[in-house]
């Protein structure tokens, strides 16, 4: 008898979350599951700007994939997805090649720099475990460096943020807890030291509600982060970055430019032939693709439109979550001949960090957070969903309990 | 009543040990005593290959000056010196100018190229805190960016030392100990990493004991380190270094060049028109300068020869250290009408460590040591040096009780 080839490529949040719920809904040998990733580790993206400020290990952030997966339920392979070819129900990979029955991707983004020359060479960016440790080191380099060289080059010490999105904002918070530490390290004055968000339209943190974005922007601002708003970037060198403002180009010297104004759902998927808007494919209700019966999409692959807004949902990690949950029961579903079920996003809220001890959010029910509570309630976010992921066990390994600091 | 004003530049090993020494000689208000030092603390040069591994925090390497003089009693100017005038007597400092009746001169060494095409850019040294650390956070750098790039470059874990004496092979000891913690955090495997001494003679450790030397290169060698000897640099880049060996030229790819091959007295003391003979001042033997009889020269800028051997003492902290004795004394015997004392160098042993728990040396009596009991020498010599600094406070602070790991 064929046993169904449940194939998932991918284990971050959707990916990872959709095996787990896999390994519990199936009882051993009923179907093969194999979970494809290009590391060991799944990392919690949402926490990758701590490591990127160094204020959190990055062992902290990622979970070996067998600690969290039964390895006696799934079969891992270490490889890196090159195509998928929906049509053979294949999928190529940097060294094998799977057939599958089912197929789940949850590929999740890549950064995009909308052609904005010197972005991809000079430019970091927080995507991965890779990327984050080497922005903690690169600000170390430029901070040992800055004594040790006789003529001081503030461009050493001059972080520019290049959009004041979520993820930008969280960073910012991050190295003001960050910037203290490396100042004493390497002798150099706290003073010296600048933080600037560069955001393209008139707002940083857009689609917040105002008070909130209010609250952030002082919080930040007084903890001395600089907002420079409608600013463009328009070029990024080795050692400064070029914006246009009120039609004027100014430019920082700075050879620490982080890229968090774009991304993009990750181009395997438009390039293997899926029908796709901005990157990504507009799942079914059962999170199926419009053109192929046997794949799943979750995370930041698929689009879901919000019936109440007619936008998309903004990708998210908690969207990721809730999407695994249907996916595996609609994968059960099909196997044993039932229908599948609809997905409905419930918003829990979300919670921006501004750093130790300092937040903002909308939680359950619309009501407004910031300040102490409103951190309290991200770790505690952060930690439900380590339960979910691993148990008791991994809350206790791996979860924030440093509510006072 | 003029008071004699005695200048100490320099506060290196016999810098700052004068200046303690002078401070204990003299009563409050009897001389004016002056420290001119450009950073505001002391460091151990001989432990800074340790900072530059990364297996000891340069904040135990230095010492605030503040902790060891008196500041009650000596003259605390930080600056740089800029030239000194012997026959106006004074010393000009970037931003200020002394006059003195007495001087010390304490300038220690700087690196030396020999004109090799590319050092002065390529290469590092370890020289000071500032380069010490800046090594250190290269490393980590280059580490950090391995696993980042599409494709690996061996460059970033290729380490190359060019010159095989005292300080390059204490500093491959080190880094034996520091490749397994790097290899870890940025998930290289070890195997990968390559540590390579250069040198120009034909063996590691120069003037040293044979047998020693053997010992020496069976204990790195059996740890990983390869010795190219014979092999002449004769270019650095920032990717690779080049060298001749057997009348061919080889390179290796390599991102990081330790040069440990060349230091020379501080070039102040020659462009200030003191005698010199490779840049230092052959002393009298009350450590004053031939041509000065107000001027003291200590450390690696004065020159003194052994006359059992005919050679010049090698520089050395412990030579630096007995000298200041003999200065502090001469200069209040000058001050106070009587004859000065002629220094001798007492020699008390040398050892070399070759990482943690292992080391070479020779000590009283020219007895032969190695291993784990040359080690805990080494350290015990460490702290009877902070003992004579600062006391019992210093060595408990800063001392080395790590006999075991």
């Amino acid at each position: 008898m064929h046993k169904p080839h449940v194939v998932i490529i991918g284990a971050g949040y959707g990916g990872i979350m959709t095996t787990v719920k896999l390994q519990k809904l199936f009882g051993k040998g009923q179907v093969k599951i194999t979970l494809v990733n290009k590391e060991d580790y799944h990392y919690q993206t949402t926490w990758l700007h701590e490591n990127a400020a160094g204020t959190l290990h990055h062992d902290r952030t990622r979970i070996p994939i067998k600690e969290v997966v039964n390895m006696n339920k799934v079969h891992f392979i270490l490889d890196t997805v090159v195509s998928i070819n929906p049509i053979e129900k294949k999928v190529k990979l940097e060294n094998n090649e799977l057939e599958y029955d089912f197929l789940v991707i949850g590929l999740g983004f890549e950064k995009t720099t909308f052609g904005i020359p010197g972005i991809e060479e000079h430019a970091f960016s927080i995507e991965n475990i890779n990327s984050a440790r080497l922005i903690r080191e690169h600000l170390e380099y430029n901070f040992a460096n800055f004594h040790h060289e006789k003529v001081k080059d503030n461009a050493r010490l001059n972080i520019v943020i290049g959009g004041g999105g979520f993820t930008g904002i969280e960073f910012a918070g991050e190295l003001i807890n960050r910037i203290p530490e490396l100042s004493a390290e390497y002798d150099i004055e706290k003073a010296l030291v600048r933080i600037i968000i560069l955001e393209a339209s008139s707002t940083v943190l857009q689609g917040f509600d105002p008070q909130l974005i209010e609250y952030a922007m002082t919080s930040l601002g007084s903890r001395g982060v600089e907002f420079i708003t409608n600013a463009s970037i328009k070029e990024c060198t080795s050692d400064k970055v070029v914006y246009e403002k009120d039609g004027k180009q100014c430019e920082i010297p700075s050879k620490t430019i982080i890229w968090s104004a774009g991304v993009r759902a990750n181009g395997i998927v438009e390039q293997s032939g899926f029908g796709t808007k901005q990157g990504k494919v507009e799942v079914k209700s059962d999170l199926r693709t419009p053109d192929y019966d046997d794949v799943f999409v979750v995370g930041d692959c698929a689009m879901i439109i919000d019936k109440k807004t007619n936008q998309p949902f903004p990708a998210s990690a908690q969207i990721a979550i809730q999407q695994s949950s249907v996916v595996a029961h609609n994968i059960k579903a099909l196997i044993e001949g039932n229908a599948t079920k609809l997905f409905e996003a419930k918003s829990l809220g979300t919670v921006a960090s501004l750093g130790h001890q300092d937040a903002i959010g909308v939680v359950l029910n619309n009501r407004k957070v910031f300040g102490w509570k409103a951190s309290v309630m991200k770790k505690i976010i952060d930690n439900r969903y380590l339960y979910k992921l691993g148990g008791l066990g991994l809350v206790l390994k791996k979860g924030k309990f440093n509510f006072f600091y």
